[in-house]
């Protein structure tokens, strides 16, 4: 049977690298944003519509109520967001079959639960995450550190609105997780081969 | 240099049994109980009184004040409460200084904050920890869930207690560990050689 390894991760934990370091190691399969670009291709929605709607907070898109009646909100938005997590779903049952994979992000660790895939929680304290995107920041880009703090807590909370909404459950709650790793004072890569030893 | 591992851990989630075998898995001296043994023989206050002293909610032991007056209160049980921490802190300081160690509960990850222990805390839902509890209950024991729902909350309520109290810090919040562990699908022998391998 394959192996399934899920990663949910805080935004500048290196979540991302631990996941593609542990697939390397492992020989298994990557997916990342690699799933946007299937869900792009299901839906024959652009990958940067599909982008938005996955990085958008689903509860924005349902209709509001104002006093007693109600404001009439175009629900195309909620019925292309409800298509392309299904869209979604799909894409990451079939990964799932294809192979042993290591999935990041996409609730993938709720859409797969029949599998009992191993599911890792990735984070770290803030001054750490704060210096990691520093250091991976494009030429030019020149934060101060309370702006990204602010980009860092704004990427969580949509994440963990995302998340909530589509599973029913708490992002980062360390119960939904079989392991999480604070990577503030480890080095990814050499923690990365002992954890891989898990799954070998 | 000496390594250090402190496990903190909810009550009936297996942290004790992971200690053990991974203290044994490296070889290091493993430290629980004994800690309170010591604590014993420093203070010359008796292991029983010890137990209860750690394992009561130091607020509980400070003056009460009753609208603008205060209310006497003993404060030697207070000053009790004081001494066995310190005499506590020393202890685990030596035990730190001597070998490799594993320590399990009573703040060592707090007390050895300067030597940079690696943190681990185990946890598990209710449903595994009342099934713990069970197969380890002494014969004769006869509780229901309800039951075991209960004592697994009163002494994980006394542990927060404490530690929050002497550390300042949230007992069981993942920033405070590197690893967090749920015991809730894994086979704590089966997981413990692989663990083990971080620190060799």
């Amino acid at each position: 049977m394959n192996k399934i390894i899920t990663i949910g991760r805080e935004f500048g934990s290196g979540g991302r690298e631990l996941g593609r370091r542990l697939a390397r190691e492992l020989g298994f399969d990557y997916y990342d944003k690699e799933i946007l670009t299937e869900i792009s291709k299901h839906t024959s929605l652009s990958e940067e519509y599909v982008q938005r709607v996955v990085e958008s907070q689903p509860h924005q898109l349902f209709p509001i109520t104002t006093g007693r009646s109600f404001l009439y909100v175009d629900t195309q938005p909620l019925q292309q967001a409800g298509a392309v997590f299904l869209a979604q779903q799909e894409i990451i049952r079939e990964m799932a079959d294809r192979s042993s994979c290591v999935i990041v992000g996409r609730c993938a660790d709720h859409i797969l639960r029949d599998r009992k895939p191993f599911r890792i929680f990735v984070y770290a304290d803030m001054a750490s995450r704060i210096a990691r995107c520093r250091s991976r920041a494009p030429e030019g880009e020149n934060l101060t550190d309370k702006e990204y703090k602010q980009q860092i807590q704004q990427v969580d909370k949509a994440r963990a609105r995302y998340y909530d909404f589509y599973t029913d459950m708490k992002w980062g709650d360390k119960l939904n997780y079989e392991l999480c790793i604070n990577t503030t004072n480890q080095d990814i890569p050499t923690l990365v081969p002992y954890l891989a030893k898990m799954f070998m």
